[in-house]
């Protein structure tokens, strides 16, 4: 295993593992339970879920993998807080995206080559990325786990 | 900067986010309300201080950077729950602890040359670490950020 291979394994490692955790709470919860706060006044799971969902999408580009599977739930799940939309997808969608959405993904994720992922992203430019290297492929999915992890310990909450 | 440079600024970089994230949060919150729950029925905020304490100051050893400071946490804030122990240190001694830890602990982290990052940790024979070089010490960082985000989703959530 090569130094790339290396940095590559302690990021995707770190990002399947809480994928699965999160999984595995959502598959804990029924639809009813998705309607909870995560504490009083906060986020309801559902919101939560359409939010990761729309985040993790939204990688598909950065990540020059192609368009985003569901770009209309940018506006509920991303622009708008919680409670500011009056109807949200139904919690069945949602669970439906999820698993459509992160096949496709970490299809994707996994078939890049160690090299491939110190690429530049998307969003960065060309002239940025040569003065600040560390803006590749590789660290979208490293701010995402984290991103993600943070709401985990959220989701989890929901009783 | 090389590519050894980049991935350990991915890394830190997320790191010194998280820990100056969850440090506006603790500087935003009174003594009193330390001692409030993250959701009904969960943990309370000066637990998930004492957690973090005490999980990043086993770090220290992990990373070869010497003893922990504060060994008697290990018992109230990560053999036991939340609510097992009956008078747990205060919120200032913990918010004290906290400051002093993160100093030494930075400082170490920061002195670090890029090549080390990518040496064993501590608890890894050199067997294993021949066959799964990803159990390097820029890894313990690397999942400790992750676990820092998780909590950090959390103390947020505290009213």
């Amino acid at each position: 295993m090569n130094a790339n291979q290396t940095m590559v394994k302690m990021i995707l490692d770190r990002w399947h593992a809480m994928l699965g955790q999160f999984e595995t709470a959502l598959n804990s919860l029924s639809d009813e339970q998705l309607q909870h706060e995560i504490s009083p006044g906060k986020n309801r799971g559902i919101y939560l879920l359409g939010h990761l969902i729309a985040v993790h999408d939204d990688m598909i580009a950065k990540l020059d993998f192609g368009k985003a599977l569901y770009p209309e739930l940018e506006a509920p799940f991303i622009t708008s807080p919680d409670k500011a939309v009056a109807e949200l997808p139904s919690a069945a969608s949602l669970r439906a995206k999820w698993t459509e959405l992160h096949t496709l993904l970490n299809g994707k994720i996994n078939s890049l080559q160690p090299e491939e992922w110190f690429q530049k992203h998307t969003v960065v430019s060309a002239e940025d990325f040569a003065k600040e290297p560390h803006r590749n492929k590789l660290n979208i999915v490293n701010t995402r786990t984290n991103h993600l992890s943070y709401h985990l310990g959220q989701f989890i909450l929901i009783q």
